[in-house]
């Protein structure tokens, strides 16, 4: 199932698309797809709605799309989770995981503006398989208790300005949560139709140069783990949402390191996620 | 006016106490005291309720105190921020504030139980001037426009597992995010009524040990410095909570480096803005 949200920032009415690529309006059954939403039976709720076909469509032409969970209360994010991207960045491989955080105000709709910061010369993007959690997840015992604490996978960019993130001090924050930072969807895919998260492929294009072309195979930690691991240093909780890592081919990695300008257009997509489209101007 | 939220955990109400230590009962002003309230002018809403002498006096006896700030959005934390506390970890004096974030949902009452993490040795503690922020801040102009967006400060124990914070990798998150790390409060008193933030004496003693003995007047960085800079980077919105950094005296840095163990108890205190008590249990 596909759940999202439409309509513009801060009204989003909340909605599931069917396998024929149908909107309907799921108002009705819940006032948001947000934790309580995903913590209380709401993805089954609405697939019994969808079942019975009693949902009223939505005609969503023309209708923005927001990020598919409401503001998260935390957005946490792993560094260096894939091979290649470390090396390109001149970091050694990890021996645990690189664990940091967005402000989470920073999540906007996956085809919003993204803002350059005022004095930014090098704001960057990071194609990523977001995690959703649905339940509270605490000292789970095993990798394998994850599946039960996961909602969904949606696309998300973790946009970063390498200055502010590298060079203004070592921890790396700064550079993560600058406004509008972290388009997040189009849409919350649920776990029954993403049969393996660690085999699809993730893509990266700006002004229709490809940038990133990575699968999600080639991550050091594996979601379970992630999720296993993050629930010994904290809580997670309905509605968080993780970001477990970019592939290689960011601009701080390449030759010319073709940082982000005002105008330039990034294009993402992952299997069977969907795609994501953002315009950046200047702050 | 100090403001604050008595009650169950997630089913606080909101409360004032007078300067002569009344509690008058907010709940028929507001449903909480939270971003909203703070922005849309809740505290001059309370301070003419107090005035007008219409507000409820409520019965607190025997009432837990919640944190004075319904969960924030986020909460960004400032390390090495005062001289002797940079020393005593063995860091230089950072030539610009050093920025890293909290999990909200670490905010507990300023008396509650704080929970040693599972396979934590180096549970440490942290006291610190909370600045609660009130209106948002987007690239401020100058640090006096600070003032403006400052809706109070509160005390605030930026708890710490230094194993997770400084061995498991170079970023610092996954140890100031544990459950309940963050006790807040018990109050948040408005700015009128702390004529100098800048020469507030902070105090921490351990099982009734002495261990910081600080003043603000030591910070490296003051607070209407830090509040412009961070809105350099990101957005503060209402709600949001700032830990200013801590002054010298944590284990840490202490010759035996006395990590807290189940059943310590610590004691904090601000001048002017009260005290907390916590004890530790294991998680």
């Amino acid at each position: 199932m596909k759940l999202l949200r439409l309509g513009a920032p801060g009204k989003e009415r909340p909605a599931v698309r069917d396998s024929a690529g149908r909107i309907y309006d799921l108002s009705g059954l819940t006032g948001d797809i947000d934790g309580p939403f995903l913590a209380g039976g709401g993805v089954q709720r609405v697939r019994a709605a969808l079942g019975s076909g009693e949902l009223p469509l939505l005609d969503a032409e023309g209708m923005r799309t927001g990020a598919p969970v409401a503001r998260p209360g935390k957005v946490v994010c792993i560094g260096l989770n894939y091979r290649d991207h470390a090396a390109e960045t001149g970091a050694d491989v990890p021996q645990r995981p690189v664990v940091f955080m967005k402000d989470p105000s920073t999540v906007v709709g996956p085809h919003d503006t993204v803002l350059i910061p005022r004095g930014s010369a090098k704001t960057d993007w990071e194609v990523e398989l977001a995690v959703v959690v649905a339940r509270r997840a605490r000292y789970l015992a095993y990798p394998s208790d994850a599946a039960e604490a996961i909602g969904g996978y949606a696309i998300s960019n973790d946009v970063s300005e390498r200055a502010f993130q590298l060079e203004l001090s070592a921890q790396w924050d700064l550079g993560k949560s600058c406004e509008t930072f972290n388009p997040l969807g189009p849409w919350l895919v649920t776990p029954d139709e993403v049969p393996d998260p660690q085999a699809l492929g993730l893509r990266l294009s700006v002004n229709g140069v490809q940038r990133q072309d990575g699968t999600t195979k080639d991550m050091i930690f594996d979601i379970a783990f992630l999720v296993w691991y993050l629930s010994q240093y904290m809580v997670l909780e309905p509605g968080d949402v993780i970001n477990t890592g970019t592939p290689a081919g960011v601009a701080l990695g390449l030759p010319d390191t073709p940082y982000l300008r005002a105008g330039d257009t990034t294009e993402l997509a992952i299997d069977g996620l969907g795609s994501q489209r953002q315009t950046f101007e200047q702050a």
